[in-house]
């Protein structure tokens, strides 16, 4: 059942792709992005191109995948031996007399770019794709909302799992160890992302490695994890502390927390994303606490964990219902510590769901 | 004391780098992917540039990386806010009165390319960078074997300690977890890539994911694993069967075996990559296998999985002392299973060190 559901989904969009290149003139487009080649066909692989135009859909791979593009693809496909898949991609579309071609100008490199160019010996016009994709791909499915949702679950599952398995001396590599190791065990694929365990005046880093020094006692720690799990990605910060959180921790934490109340009741369809940056902002502007936000409020993810729409300062684009987006205020003090707290949330037809079910009190170790 | 040798090696290579921009009459370069980042100055983080010329180097990072920056990079550093690295990039080249720079046509997008072209308003010239830097990666300093050493040292502990723990029913995902985690809890950062496990049938995709389906009785197991430890990265490919192996998996092992075998004792430096891969060809062909092994035989690895040189058929490029490869031969039968035998080797003065120390029998569970 839901194979056959996952099939029509990528036939539909095959044929709404169809009808953004005919709207731009394109008699079909060459994609070069495995996330474009899964979104529009089902396919995962390392080594992959798709051609997408009226003639038809031709997926072009290596013989390591012969056997996968098999069962997992839907298009035409094509298994090309001797490692350049942009020879046989470049005779299909000379084949097609293809005139004007679009591409994906964000991912091509500007080597790639020169090799399809000198395949097509100069005789097709190369015109970058737009950002229907991505305008697309940032509103979910069902298929796709039920994938997050399996995501988040898994990712609120294993933090529980593993936070119990805190212990005194644990180092910080070990804690990001264990969380990855039962996001897994519970069936995820991957870390949606590289998984930050920060304590101490480490958590000031946003993007913090683990390191492998114990978890320091009466201080900060911040877990910041996804998981992967058919091809969808979750994101959850949460913020622990060991022993009765100092004043100053219980302060700053309040105030994140308030900012990300705002910011997650200001999520409905029709307002801008910036409107519920500044949602956030405001809170933090209110406690003179702005300047340590260093980022912006949050980010689409799905089948990539950095997705539009950002949820930033200037960004006009509006709020759909389906959109899956993180709220993920943060301070970050130097030399002290940083407290960040972030849901997985999805904007439904009147407002928003809090996917992330994961409790946002400050967790007492 | 290993920091300073690392802070000379980044400055060696530094200088090394101005004399590759001399002799190529660029005033300078414009490197974006990470790789090149980390290599000339220490600096690991998702979103940064790096400007290299005589008159100075010059690192741009965004303000999630302030902290990080000022204690890992050896370079003149930037935090540039408001997130568009490549406006502050553009002002200092103008400064600089750069007018022919260097960038990386591999790595840069087309879109990226147009856009440093506009920044630069187009009174400068681009030229893609030759492949000096994926030449002199391709060999290793002793900081960077020693580094090697270790994730080799994981990754062989680390599968030695998750076979022991496989048990009958056990989930293809669930061995794929325990392994990455026993390599996380020996101090690796991560998996170098996604590990493979793959019982019967299935482990015939050379690329296989790990499925939520039990590891066969009386069948062919796969693992291909490999640690990322002080940012290098490990490769290992071992077999295994689960009860008394057939006659037919003995016969394919004892081939890819010798395979492996001869390939190990062709590498010298000053023989070519392809008379490697040939060595392996041989014995499948005279094994009447040759059709069944459908990739190279090998690849360097270093700070990226897959790193010049490439051990392929046509590949003309000469071993030198110090290059760490792959030698992974295998045959896939669709329907029954693939077998393949990988090591990590060191290329040294007057033949090669096998650094893989894990056994090559086949496995029996």
């Amino acid at each position: 059942m839901t194979a056959a559901r996952r099939a029509s989904e990528y036939g539909e969009r095959q044929r709404w792709f169809q009808e953004v290149l005919r709207e731009a003139g394109l008699q079909g487009a060459l994609l070069s992005s495995p996330i474009s080649v899964r979104y529009l066909t089902g396919f995962t692989s390392s080594n992959s191109m798709l051609f997408a135009g009226a003639s038809g859909t031709e997926l072009f791979t290596d013989p390591r995948y012969a056997l996968q593009i098999e069962s997992q693809a839907e298009a035409d496909k094509k298994t090309v031996a001797g490692g350049v898949l942009l020879h046989a991609v470049a005779a299909s579309l000379r084949r097609r007399r293809i005139r004007r071609l679009g591409f994906e100008a964000g991912h091509l490199t500007q080597e790639g770019y020169q090799q399809v160019d000198a395949a097509l010996e100069g005789r097709v016009e190369m015109a970058p794709l737009g950002n229907d994709l991505a305008l697309r791909r940032a509103v979910k499915s069902p298929l796709e909302i039920e994938a997050i949702r399996h995501a988040v679950a898994i990712n609120s599952q294993a933090y529980e799992r593993a936070m119990k398995r805190v212990k005194p001396g644990m180092l910080e590599s070990e804690l990001a160890a264990e969380l990855d190791y039962q996001m897994r065990r519970l069936g995820a694929e991957a870390a949606a992302f590289d998984t930050i365990v920060a304590s101490g005046a480490h958590s000031a880093l946003p993007h913090a490695r683990p390191r492998a020094v114990p978890i320091k006692a009466n201080a900060l720690l911040l877990v910041d994890m996804g998981a992967q799990a058919r091809g969808y990605a979750s994101d959850m910060t949460r913020m622990a502390w060991s022993g009765k959180p100092s004043r100053r921790a219980a302060r700053l934490y309040g105030a994140v927390l308030r900012a990300q109340w705002e910011a997650i009741h200001a999520i409905r369809p029709g307002v801008t994303a910036s409107s519920v940056d500044l949602a956030a902002r405001r809170v933090l502007e209110s406690e003179g606490l702005a300047k340590l936000f260093i980022h912006s409020t949050g980010h689409g993810l799905g089948l990539e964990i950095h997705e539009h729409p950002r949820i930033g300062k200037s960004e006009e684009c509006k709020l759909q219902p389906g959109m899956v987006i993180t709220v993920e205020p943060g301070v970050y003090v130097e030399g002290w510590g940083g407290i960040r707290i972030e849901d997985t949330v999805l904007v439904t037809g009147d407002g928003c769901e809090v996917l992330t079910p994961t409790g946002k009190e400050l967790r007492v170790l």
